[in-house]
């Protein structure tokens, strides 16, 4: 018998996802997700000349660019509003980029209700205590390995990943296996389905 | 009965400080703090262009830029002169910024007396020896984790978290809920206190 | 009797490697490399002036630069077009550098293709699914310890170090071990055979 | 009995030191370091401009900034040019900087020479094989660690912190302690000695 080819074997991939969480998240058409702390590590370079700089993650990068074509919408709301977060988004073919908002909820509704979504439809992604309300709002919370301990209290899903470092991947991917779609990411890689 | 809200979880956060600790916290009206290895991991970004950055954490300056409407005066005391640190400090509202003193005791000890503030009055986070000095004078000293060990063995509170990566907040969050105003900060975000 | 010299300890260094991988090891000729997770640590430093910055490993490069002279032939195969890596490359004389190519494995092809090797005479270091065709076509493939779980379970072998932390060292490490030449790397620092 | 203020306590700090590791660091007069992987990390961020830049540790410089006034003299042999570097070193008052030279030995043997000091009296901390030469010739030898493994089975000392993180300043503790000279550095803050 021939050996499975490693492709083969990652389509086999998964991940342990209580079936209760895979059924909710298999409902969601929409990931919001905080910034500082979600797509980075929550450090903020400062340099002398005054600018901004933040670590982003390539692995988030590569499947966030990549989600649309499986039917996820994403978005971000921050507090902070930064040039360094905005090309990071646009590069990734974010569809909703909200910056600079500390109150976080009406921007979320507002979104929600435009694309005429149930709160049960969305997800977000937040690691501190300012990002409740919309976690209290939407069907399904996850936060980073390294959040607040008080928001790591109150979410449906801690992943293991910590901020920057894959957890928004790790979503994904749960995400992907939960609507059924992994294998298919898999056949677009192998089919070289890239633009 | 209604499962509770994420916030109302929130509110119920708690965090194990002696009550001996916890009443000295109390007294505290002014935080300062060293910059190098507290509000960062110690680490300067030198450049071929000579420039310098340092990573500053959001989850710390969160609550920073919040904490002055709770009844916390701020400050800082270090011993390198870096206009980083001095845009960083300004953009969270910290109102003593004092850059470029290797001998910190008398900037202290000025700070106190113009404020009018009891040594007992006053906490600091410092990480290494040359903080020791105005450790011996103020009512309350505190180190993040990966502090040099002769401090880590002075201070009344070693904090669970390392410096860059959630010392200050983890502090904060210790004031808030040894003045009893922790629900008042989940309530504040929940009212979309902020302005 | 006389102690060893450190050098000549050096020199009986050695890497718990099975002999069957030893062997396959010993045959490759050209090692391709992914970029970003295997040269980095994934992170991207995006500044506000719209600049990327990568943070590579020196133990890295100090041996790519070294490899050739012992017989290996190197090249790195990207998804992301990168003024910073291609920088980084050219100092370190990796022979091929081919960046922006989602669809990797046809690149692979080509290279393998022009250089006259077999898929067995060729090793790919990646960290993610999209790295897999690449992976299924060459003779060996390894990963850095902090891969995607999915590329961890298919690979030949898993290093110990993580992504931009050594992990090419150390696979360098390996096959100067496995082509009987790790000697010959400390008696060219020993006699100062470096240009 | 009135209790210990910090300072004093923090006089009484030890490592734990063998007698005869401490009787040959007691002779060191001067200390050559590596840069990559020891002042930093090991990791160079490369920017799309082309510029480079290296994380440094304040702790490490705080006392390598000091360390000359009890009677060590410093110095740096790095394989790599690096306008970061030099600037680096010239801001901690470092005396001997020789950056470019991947054959390390020559170099040490002609500072050792001119200083008129003896190869027992100089110590080297480094963390990869192109050390090893130097590591032969010199008194004592220390590494981070993380440094390679060849390297951390040779050393006289391997050192519990990382490179760039500390693990200089912990060599410095260690000199200061053998010397008895750590009640001094303490003596010295107290009293408020810095320039």
């Amino acid at each position: 018998m021939k050996p499975l080819s490693k492709t083969q074997q990652a389509k086999r991939f998964s991940l342990p996802l209580p079936p209760e969480l895979a059924q909710r998240l298999s409902r969601v058409k929409l990931l919001l997700m905080d910034v500082d702390g979600v797509l980075t590590d929550g450090s903020i370079l400062f340099s002398d000349s005054n600018g901004e700089s933040k670590p982003f993650s390539t692995r988030d990068g590569y499947l966030l660019a990549e989600i649309g074509h499986f039917g996820l919408v994403t978005g971000v709301i921050s507090g902070r509003r930064s040039p360094a977060t905005e090309a990071r988004c646009k590069s990734l073919k974010i569809a909703e980029i909200h910056l600079g908002h500390l109150n976080k909820l009406p921007v979320a509704q507002e979104v929600i209700t435009r694309r005429g979504l149930l709160p049960d439809e969305v997800a977000f992604i937040g690691d501190d205590v300012i990002d409740l309300p919309v976690m209290d709002f939407v069907g399904f919370c996850a936060a980073p390995s390294d959040s607040h301990s008080a928001v790591l209290h109150s979410v449906d899903l801690v992943l293991s990943a910590s901020g920057g470092r894959g957890a928004v991947r790790e979503f994904l991917d749960c995400w992907l296996l939960a609507t059924g779609q992994w294998e298919a990411l898999i056949e677009r890689i192998f089919q070289n389905g890239h633009e």
